[in-house]
């Protein structure tokens, strides 16, 4: 276990965990791990425990080649396998709700279906924090992660904001209609944003950068909200329409 | 000509020239340049005429050691210039002006106080592109100019909303309120943006994202507005806070 340390201090930079020892502490530490490179057809004891340990805690595992593994390495001495830790610890679902109980106000979430870039990660969690939100919920799959960039991007939101990582939206927003909360998300098809109400205890859902919502989200939703728009191209950028929706949320908030 | 053609075509990697014939044939084809590097102590002939095109063209001009050059240099053969050239060509204030006017409707200007980050430079042409606005006016120096990232982070945008670039904010700012725009900044220290009136013909004033906007430009404007916050940190990233204010005045605009 000293040695262990020992290894993990040394191999530790950022969000990069390397060798054996190192990431089994890490896991055993309870530090939040987004992504496991195994070295594919490795079977023995450690790794074994290793992978077990991921799976315990839903960290997307990756087997992959060893050149692949040395591209990725820091140290060049990865003994097959890499982690990538998140730079904050992920709340939980309920840790979001009870910041709403404590501050005795309606829940206000936000859902990112599958935001990828970290500047926009970052700059809606930054959103979230000023809109007055009581957490993020992010998807664990094909999504950005809590990574140093988004810490940047986030520009110290991170530290106020909890953010949760869950496997499966769908289902996070059917527990939390259960809970009282409606469901908006932004869509080009939707209903001008300012004829619905969107008072209330809310989870505002925002899509992926190309392919907007999910279908099975969406249809999870009670609302589909637009933001009335005049010009040539598609859409706005992710983090942009997370915001203008935010925002007319609390402009209802203050009206009522 | 022939030969000049030839090297431009061979230099020309997206926004990079290099090369005397390449740089001098790329200014006067109009071709437009943001930024030109030149060799520190150089003084013939071809470099003087290119030097004096880019005064011409408001081009910032930086004289460099060789060791700098060659760091810059793509080709390995810079001949003592390197130019960036911006992605698209700008327009010019009266062009953004001339839009308004043949759509038949009041002005809507962005006006972009020292904008560094390309992404979120990009993210602004978009929201520009679809709250209606006629162009964006950005600063030539200290700023994110019309580079290929800003160009992929536009998504598109910059193939139909104008970009001016002019030198002095503060003094575009004076003259378009001559032509009967009202000027509005953001900043935390305003009125509530919902109790300003922002219909009509209007300039939007979005500040640098560290330093928010200039104190001389500031003077300028006719209101001061905040969107209304609840948070722990201090700012919304420059993009999404100029989506929000944007959308108010589509809102105003709408319920007018």
């Amino acid at each position: 276990m000293g040695d262990a340390a020992v290894i993990m201090e040394k191999t530790f930079t950022e969000n990069h965990i390397e060798g054996r020892n190192a990431v089994l502490e890490a896991f055993r530490a309870g530090r939040p791990i987004d992504k496991l490179f195994v070295l594919d057809g490795c079977q023995d004891g450690p790794i074994r425990s290793i992978v077990r340990e991921a799976k315990k805690k839903d960290t997307i595992v990756s087997f992959v080649s060893r050149e692949r593994l040395d591209s990725i390495s820091e140290t060049g001495r990865h003994q097959g396998v890499i982690a990538f830790a998140a730079v904050y610890e992920y709340s939980s679902v309920e840790d979001i709700l009870a910041a709403a109980r404590q501050k005795a106000e309606e829940p206000f979430v936000f859902v990112l279906d599958g935001i990828e870039d970290p500047h926009n990660l970052g700059a809606i969690i930054r959103t979230a924090n000023l809109s007055g939100a009581h957490g993020v919920i992010i998807r664990a799959h094909r999504s950005a992660l809590l990574t140093p960039a988004v810490m940047r991007a986030s520009a110290g939101a991170l530290n106020y904001t909890p953010v949760a990582k869950v496997t499966n939206i769908a289902q996070t927003v059917r527990e939390l209609k259960k809970e009282g909360l409606w469901f908006v998300c932004a869509d080009m098809d939707g209903q001008v944003m300012y004829d619905l109400n969107l008072t209330g205890a809310i989870g505002l859902v925002i899509g992926n950068e190309g392919e907007g919502v999910s279908r099975l989200v969406k249809e999870e939703c009670d609302m589909v909200a637009s933001i009335p728009m005049s010009g040539d191209i598609d859409s706005l950028n992710a983090s942009v329409a997370a915001g203008v929706l935010a925002f007319e949320i609390v402009r209802q908030k203050i009206k009522k």
